[in-house]
C-alpha cells in the first residue's frame, strides 16, 4: 500500500533485514553447518513479502524528530523479527493451523513444528540483542517498551485473549486487539522517539498517534477481511457492522493525526501512514 | 544439591521471582480477568521446584566481586525464566512430548498446547524487559549477552542442532551442549560481571569460568541421568563410557576453578558451585 511512496526507506530496512542474516563465507563467522538451515527458516518468514508497515513507522518517526535513519535501524528490525515470529507461532497446528501466509506455505509445512517454534524463539530472542546493540544511551528504555509491548500484558497477552473469548463484546474485543496488533504499533512509533532522545512531550505524543494508529489499522483489516459467509469469525466489521467500523475507523484516524498537531512537516509521513492505511478500505 | 549452603541467596532468588508475578488486589494495576489464567500458567512451571542454578550463579558472581545482590537480581530472574521457557517449549508434543516434569505434569498437559506455547513466548519476553529495568548503566549490554546466549547461536541453536544430530560425534556433541546447556550458564556468570560494572579482566575470568562449569554440569547430568536401557539416546556418557565423562567431569571442573585463579575468598560461592556439581555423582 505504500511501497512507491516509501520506496527510499523500505529499501534501507530491507538492506539492514538482510544483513542480519548474511554470513558470507569469509566473514571468519563460526556459524556451523547444522545452523544453516535455522538461518534459513527464519529468512524464509522474515523475507516473505511482509509490508514492513511497523519498521517504516519507527523510521519515519525519526524523520519526524529530524534524525536520520540509522538511529532507529536497530528498532526497525526488531519490531519486525518480533511480528515475524509471532505470525510463525499463530500458524502452528496448536494454534491457528495455517498452511498459507501470504501466498506461500507456513513456516512449519516447510521447516516442521519443531523448525518453526524454535525459528520463532530465535527471531524473538535476536531482536531484543538487536535492539540493545543500538549506541543511543537510551537502548535499555527501548527493550524495556518493546518487552512490555510484545509480552503478557501486550501481543501474548492478547493471542492468549483472542484464542479464549468467547463472544467478546466490543469493549473486549478493543481491548483484545489494542494489545494484540496495537501494542507493538505502539512501540514501533514509540520507542523510536525513546532511542531518538525525544524530550517527554514528544514521546507522548507519539505514544498516542502509535495507539490510534495500531487500532486503525486493526479496523481497516477487519473491514477488508470481513467475510460475511464466515460470521464465526469475531471482528470489529462482524460485531459492529460495516458501517460503524467505517465511522470508528474514520474517528480513530482522526483522533491519531490529532496526536501529530505539535508536529511540523517533518511528520508528513507519520500523517501519510494514517491515509493509507484508511484508504485500504 | 544446595538448598541448606545457600538458603539465604535463594531466598532473596525466590522473593524477587514472586514480586514478579504477584498483583495485589489494591496495586492499582490493570491486569484483566482474561489474563490470570496466561499468569498462572508462567507462575504455575516458575514455581515448580527448579534448583535456582542459574540465578545462584548470579548471585554469587555479584558476592564475588564485592557487590549486593540486588544489583543481580533482575539478571537471575531473567535467566531463571528463560530457563523455564526454553523446558516448555521442549516439552511440548512437536518436540520431547513429555507428561511429566520435576514431578508435575508439564505446562501443555494442564494449560493447554496454544497455552504452554503462549506462556514460554511470554516468559521469553518478560526477561528482558525485567534485565533492562536494571539500573546499572551498563544494562543493554547485559540485555545483549543475554539475547546472544539464549538465541539461534546459543541456546535455540543448541535445540536446533540437538533435534537434528544423527549420531554426532564427540566434537558435535560438545558443540551442541555448550550450545543448548553452556551458553545460559555462562551468561549467568559473565552478565552479572557486566551489571556489577567489573573490569574487563575480570569479566573475561568469569566468562571462562561460566563456560567450564556449564559444560561440567552437563557432563555430570549426564552421568546421573546415563540408562544403558535406553543407548538411544545420545549422551556424554553412551558415546564415551562412563569412565571417560568422569574424567572429563573432574578437567572441566578444574578449569572453572583456575578461571577463579586471581579472586580471592569472596568467591568461594562460585568455588562451591563447582564442588557440588561435581559431587552430584
Amino acid at each position: 500500500m505504500f511501497n512507491e511512496i516509501f520506496k527510499t526507506e523500505l529499501k534501507l530496512i530491507d538492506l539492514h533485514l538482510r544483513s542480519l542474516f548474511n554470513t558470507p563465507p569469509d566473514s571468519g563467522t563460526d556459524l556451523p553447518v547444522e545452523l544453516h538451515r535455522l538461518y534459513e527458516s527464519m529468512a524464509y518468514s522474515v523475507f516473505s513479502e511482509g509490508k514492513r508497515f511497523r519498521p517504516l513507522l519507527s523510521v519515519l518517526t525519526a524523520k519526524a524528530l529530524n534524525k536520520e535513519p540509522e538511529q532507529v535501524l536497530p528498532l526497525a528490525a526488531a519490531v519486525e523479527l518480533i511480528h515475524t515470529y509471532s505470525l510463525i507461532h499463530d500458524d502452528l497446528p496448536c494454534m491457528d493451523d495455517d498452511d498459507f501466509r501470504r501466498g506461500q506455505p507456513t513456516n512449519h509445512r516447510v521447516f516442521g513444528e519443531a523448525g518453526a517454534l524454535l525459528a520463532g524463539d530465535a527471531l524473538l530472542t535476536m531482536s531484543f540483542g538487536i535492539l540493545a546493540q543500538s549506541p543511543s544511551p537510551r537502548a535499555a528504555q527501548a527493550v524495556a517498551l518493546l518487552s512490555e509491548a510484545a509480552g503478557p500484558r501486550g501481543m501474548v497477552g492478547g493471542q492468549v485473549m483472542d484464542v479464549d473469548a468467547q463472544n467478546p463484546g466490543k469493549l473486549l474485543l478493543e481491548d483484545i486487539h489494542k494489545r494484540k496488533t496495537g501494542r507493538l504499533i505502539q512501540v514501533s512509533v514509540e520507542a523510536a522517539g525513546v532511542l531518538c532522545d525525544a524530550p517527554k512531550t514528544q514521546v507522548q505524543a507519539l505514544r498516542a498517534y502509535g495507539e490510534q494508529l495500531g487500532l486503525a489499522f486493526q479496523l481497516a483489516d477487519d473491514i477488508q477481511d470481513f467475510d460475511p459467509a464466515k460470521p464465526e469469525k469475531v471482528s470489529f466489521a462482524s460485531l459492529l457492522g460495516n458501517d460503524e467500523t467505517l465511522r470508528l475507523l474514520n474517528e480513530t484516524s482522526q483522533k491519531a493525526l490529532d496526536a501529530l498537531a505539535d508536529f511540523s512537516s517533518t511528520a508528513d509521513g507519520l500523517r501519510e501512514m494514517v491515509r493509507l492505511n484508511r484508504d485500504r478500505v
